[in-house]
C-alpha cells in the first residue's frame, strides 16, 4: 500500500487471488473500489457515485484507510465506517459483519441541507445515497429493473398490458433516470427525455438505454409521434431545461400519455434553474447556494404545474421518487401533490410479498458467472412469466458497468432460495468465485420515506422510523457480511431513513446458513411492516408462507 | 399465560426456576416486568416508568404477547419490538441479540411532538424514554450515581471538592430529579428543592432520598441558611411551582450558590404552568395541547430567566438535561443558552475515557447478590477512590426499587473486566443467579443529543447521529442480550438518537465471551467518537489501552 491519498483511477480486482484474509473482506474492498470504477461511477475523482453528491468514501484518505484497513482485516473483526471514513476495529465473531456503516444521519432538529453542507464542508460527513455509501451500487441496471417494474404496472393499469402507442414524457438521464428511457422501451412505447447535460444523453446512446438524440423539441416530438402512430418503441434524448421544456409541451397541447421525472430535484442545487446556463451551475450553486436554492424551487414548481396540468388532460402522472413535488410546494405551488408518488400507485402491492429489489454481483469479473446465475433464477422460479422476460431481456440488453451483476425482484420465500443456489454454485465450483448479494436500500420493509416508499401508508405510519432501524439490526443478527444505516438518500436531508445489507456467498457451509437467515429476515421485515400497517395482502404472505407476528399468535 | 389485556401489578420472578427457553430470554421477560414493577415505575398502571411518559410497552395487549413470545422463544430467535409493540420473531443464531427495540423513532422532517402526539394517539409508537423502552431502568439509583458525580464534579471545580457551606437550588423530584437531594447531600451540601407535586416530595422522603419537607418558600430557606452555616447536609423539599419560586429566590436574593433544574420540562405538556393548579394539569394537557405547551414555555422562560439571574450573581448554574434552555428560547427569551449544559461542562472528560453509567441487576432477586458484586468490584478497582466512596454509600444509603441492582461508572477496558468477574461469580455459584448488565442510554458513544450529551463538540459534530447507529449495530454484532435504538430520550423529539444494550452473564462461557466483547466495544464507541472529535483524552486513552482507529494508522 502507497499512501496516495489523491484521485486516482480505481477497479476491483478479478478472479480468485485476494489481497484480504478471506472472502467477506475481499467482497467489501472489491465492492468499495467496484463502486468508484470509472466504468460505475458518476464523478469517480471526487467519490461520487451517483444521484448527485452519493459518495463511497468521504476523501481520498479514508478510501486508503478503508483499504488498508479490510485487507488485514480479521474473521472476527469489524471495521466502522462513519459517513465514509473508517473509524474503527472492533473485535467481534465470525457471524457478524465484517463492516458496519452509518451514513449522513443527523438528529431531527438538524436533518436539513444547510446543517448538512456544513458539516459536509467541515469534513465531517458525506452523503451517501442509497448505495454509494453502502458499496452495492451496480449502475444503471440497478435502477432498470425497477423502472422496468414500474412501467409494467403503469402500462398494467392503464393501457392494456403494454405502452405500445404511447408516449412517455420524462426528464433526468442521470445515474438513476438514465435507465427511464429503456425501461419504456422494453415495455413496448416511446419516450421523450430531456436533459440539460448533453453528456447524459451522449452516455445513455453510447450505452444503448437511449436510441437517439433529437435536434429540437419540435424533432423529438415529430419522432415520437411517428413511432407511436406505427406502435413501435423508441426512445428520444432531447437537451434542455425540464422547467422550460415540460411547460412548452404543455402549451403545444402535445399528445402525452404518460409524465413522471427523474432530475436531480432532491437536491436543490443539482437542479438547474430556468435562465441558467448548465455550464455555470457548478460554480453558481457554489457561491450562491441560498439563491440558486430559490431560483431552483420555484423552475421545479414550473415544472410540476405543467406535471399537473398533463394531469388535468387525463395522462397518468407521477412522482418517481426525486422529491420534486416537496420542493415545489416549498416554492409555494399548492397543488404540488395532486399528483401520487410511483411507491402508493404501483409498488406497494409488491413491498406486501417482501419483494423488491434483489441484486448480485460476480466477484470473478466473468460475464460467464452471471448467465449461470440468471440460468439458475429461470429455473428455481419457472412459473414467474415477467421475471423470465426480465431476465431474458436483461441478458441481452444490459451492458454491464463494473463488475458483471444482476438484479431482479424477488420476494419472501424466494430470495433466500436463490442465495442458496448461488452458494451451492460456488461450492461445486460451477461459479469461478463467491458472489455479493444485496440489494437497494428502496425495499419492502428497510425504509422510512414518507414522500416516496412510505407515502399514504393505509394506517398513517409513514414517518416512523422504526422500521430501517429493526432492519439494519436484524441484518447484523442474522449474518451479513456489511450492514448500513443511511440518511436522505434519494429524497434528502430531513425526508428518509433507511438500511442496507450485502451478504456474500462464498461457497462454505457458514455463509450458505448466513444467506439463508439474511434473505429470509429482511424481506421479511417487507412483510411485518405491511401486516402491521394492516394491508391484507401482507396479512396473506405471512399466513401462507409462514411469516411470525406476535400480536397474530394468540391463546385460543 | 391468560390474555388478560388491562392493567395489573407485575413484579419480576425471583430465583432460579424460569418460565422461558434460556437465561437470556428469561432475563428480557425479568427485565420488562421489573421496569413495571409498582416500586420502579413511576404509573405502572399506563405502563410509564419514568421520565413522564417513557414507557416499557406499547399497551396492554402488547405486553401481554412480548411476555408470551419471550416465554416460547429459541435460543436462536429474535423477537423485534417496534416502539413497545412485538412485530416479529425471526431465526438467527445463538451470538445474535435475543431481542431488537426501535423506539419512537421519527423521519427527521416529522420528529416533532405533535407528529408524535398524532402517531401515538394512532396506537402507532410509544415514548420510550432511554430506559424504560429498552427494560434497564432501575429506579431513582439509576441517576443517583450520574447526580452524585456531577455534584462531585461541580464541588472539584468551584467548591474545594466538597458542597459542605453551600446552597443548591433545584425543582423536580420525579423519576430522574429525585436522586438530586440526596447527591447533593452525599457530596456534603444543602439543596432546596421544588416540587409540585406532593406526592413527588413525599415519595422521596419516604426513601430516605429527601431529609425534609418545608412548610413554605421562607421555611426551606431557613432551613438551607442554618444547615448551611453548620457546615451539615441536609435536603429540603418545598412544594410549588419552580417558575415562581425560583423567581421569588431571586428576588429575595437568596444566598444560592448553585442552580440547576429536572423539572420534565422535555415534554411541555408535562411542565405545569405558571397560574395553573397542579390537579388539573393532566385535564388541561389533554383538553387544550396547543395553549398548554404555549403557557408552559412562557413559564419556562420565566424560570430560566431567573436562572441566568443566578448565574449574573455569581452562582454556578447549568442545565440538567431536560431541555429547559431551548424550550425557553422556543417561547422568545434569548439568554437561555447563557448557562451551559452538564455534560460539555462536567461530563466530557469521562466520556474521552469510554466512562459512563455501567449498571447491573441481579435476576436472583437477592440482595446479597448484589453486596457480593459490590465487594468484587471494590478488590477489581482498589486504586479508584471516589468508585469506593460511592460503592460503600450506595450499599448503605440506597434503598432497592424492585431487582436489587447496582451502578457505577466504569470506562473503557474496565468495564469488561467487572462483567469477565460476575460471570465467574454466576458460574463457580459465588451468585445465587444470573447478572444483567446494562447501562442508560446517556453514555460515552451512545448518543448524538446537541442539548445535551453532545453539547459543544470540539469539532462542531454536535448533530451527527451515526454514532449511536453504529454502537447499536457493533453491540448486535458483539453478543448483547437485547439493543435498542431510541430517539427523543430525556430531551424531546428531534433532539436526539441513542442506543442502548443489555447483556445477560448467565455464567456460561459463551456469556463470558459476549460479555468480554460487548463491554469492551461499547464503551470503545465512547473512545473513538471522542478521539474523532478531537479530544486529547481520548487519543491518550485510545494509545494506553489500545483501542484501534484506523486513521490513525499509517503506513509509516
Ligand atoms: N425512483 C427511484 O427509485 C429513485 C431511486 C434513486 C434515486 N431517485 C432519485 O431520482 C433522481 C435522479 O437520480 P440520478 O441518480 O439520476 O441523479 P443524477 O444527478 O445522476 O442525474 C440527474 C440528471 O438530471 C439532470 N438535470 C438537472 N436539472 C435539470 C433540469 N432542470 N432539466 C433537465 N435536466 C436536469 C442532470 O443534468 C442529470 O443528468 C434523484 O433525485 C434521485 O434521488 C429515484
Ligand atoms: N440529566 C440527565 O442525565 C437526565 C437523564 C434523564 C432524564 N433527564 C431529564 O430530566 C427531567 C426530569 O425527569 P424525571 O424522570 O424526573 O421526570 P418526571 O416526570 O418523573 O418528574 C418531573 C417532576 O417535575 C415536576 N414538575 C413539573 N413541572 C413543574 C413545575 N413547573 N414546578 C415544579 N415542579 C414541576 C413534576 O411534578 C415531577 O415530579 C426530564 O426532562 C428528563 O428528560 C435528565
Amino acid at each position: 500500500m502507497t499512501a496516495t491519498s489523491g484521485p486516482r483511477p480505481v477497479r476491483a480486482a478479478r478472479g480468485t487471488s485476494i489481497t484480504a484474509q478471506g472472502w467477506q473482506q475481499e467482497a467489501a474492498l472489491r465492492m468499495l473500489m467496484n463502486n468508484l470504477d470509472p466504468e460505475v461511477a458518476e464523478h469517480p475523482d471526487e467519490l461520487v457515485v451517483y444521484g448527485g453528491t452519493g459518495k463511497a468514501a468521504r476523501n481520498w484518505p479514508s478510501f486508503d484507510a478503508m483499504v488498508r484497513t479490510l485487507q488485514t482485516l480479521k474473521n472476527d473483526e469489524t471495521m466502522l465506517v462513519q459517513s465514509g471514513k473508517p473509524v474503527g476495529v472492533m473485535q467481534t465473531h465470525e457471524w457478524a459483519p465484517r463492516v458496519l456503516l452509518a451514513n449522513s444521519n443527523l438528529v431531527g432538529d438538524w436533518a436539513n441541507w444547510e446543517e448538512f453542507r456544513r458539516l459536509d464542508a467541515l469534513g465531517l460527513t458525506m452523503y451517501g445515497q442509497m448505495t454509494a455509501g453502502s458499496w452495492i451500487y451496480i449502475g444503471t441496471q440497478g435502477i432498470l429493473q425497477g423502472t422496468y417494474e414500474t412501467f409494467a404496472a403503469v402500462a398494467a393499469k392503464k393501457f392494456n398490458d403494454t405502452l405500445a402507442g404511447t408516449i412517455t414524457l420524462t426528464a433526468g438521464l442521470g445515474g438513476m433516470g438514465g435507465a427511464q428511457p429503456l425501461a419504456v422501451t422494453m415495455n413496448g412505447g416511446v419516450a421523450i427525455c430531456v436533459d440539460c447535460d448533453e453528456r447524459s444523453i451522449d452516455r445513455r446512446v453510447e450505452h444503448r438505454y437511449l436510441d437517439v438524440k433529437a435536434n429540437s423539441l419540435d424533432h423529438a416530438l415529430q419522432l415520437a409521434t411517428e413511432a407511436r402512430d406505427k406502435r413501435e418503441a423508441l426512445s428520444i434524448g432531447v437537451l434542455g431545461n425540464a422547467a422550460e421544456l415540460v411547460p412548452r409541451l404543455l402549451a403545444m397541447d402535445a399528445p402525452i400519455d404518460i409524465v413522471t421525472d427523474q432530475t436531480s430535484a432532491h437536491d436543490p442545487l443539482a437542479y438547474l434553474p430556468l435562465g441558467m446556463d448548465f455550464h455555470d451551475m457548478k460554480q453558481f450553486a457554489k457561491d450562491k447556494p441560498a439563491e440558486f436554492t430559490q431560483r431552483a424551487r420555484e423552475s421545479m414548481a414550473k415544472h410540476v404545474e405543467a406535471m399537473v396540468g398533463f394531469q388535468d388532460k387525463g395522462a397518468e402522472v407521477f412522482d418517481y421518487g426525486n422529491s420534486i413535488r416537496g420542493e415545489a410546494q416549498l416554492a409555494g405551488y399548492t397543488r404540488a401533490f395532486d399528483f401520487p408518488g410511483f411507491v402508493p400507485a404501483y409498488i406497494r402491492p409488491l413491498f406486501c410479498e417482501g419483494k423488491g429489489p434483489f441484486r448480485w454481483a460476480a466477484l470473478s469479473g466473468e460475464a460467464s458467472d452471471i448467465a449461470k446465475t440468471d440460468k439458475a433464477i429461470l429455473e428455481l422460479f419457472p412459473e414467474n412469466e415477467s421475471l423470465a422476460r426480465w431476465i431474458k431481456m436483461a441478458g441481452e440488453r444490459v451492458h454491464f458497468q463494473g463488475l458483471p451483476a444482476r438484479i431482479c425482484w424477488l420476494g419472501y420465500g424466494e430470495r433466500d432460495k436463490a442465495g442458496a443456489r448461488f452458494n451451492d454454485m460456488v461450492a461445486d465450483g460451477t461459479l469461478a468465485a463467491p458472489i455479493v448479494i444485496g440489494r437497494d436500500h428502496l425495499d419492502a420493509g428497510s425504509v422510512a420515506s414518507p414522500y416516496r416508499e412510505t407515502e399514504a401508508m393505509a394506517d398513517g405510519s409513514d414517518a416512523i422510523a422504526d422500521w430501517p432501524l429493526l432492519n439494519a439490526m436484524v441484518n447484523v443478527a442474522s449474518g451479513a457480511s456489511w450492514v448500513s444505516i443511511h440518511h436522505g438518500g434519494g429524497v434528502g436531508m430531513g425526508r428518509s431513513i433507511h438500511a442496507g445489507q450485502v451478504t456474500v456467498a462464498d461457497g462454505t457451509k457458514l455463509a450458505g446458513e448466513k444467506v439463508r437467515r439474511v434473505l429470509t429476515n429482511d424481506p421479511g421485515m417487507g412483510v411485518i411492516r405491511h401486516v402491521d400497517a394492516g394491508y391484507d395482502r401482507a396479512d396473506e404472505v405471512a399466513d401462507e408462507r409462514g411469516v411470525r407476528v406476535p400480536m397474530r399468535e394468540g391463546d385460543a
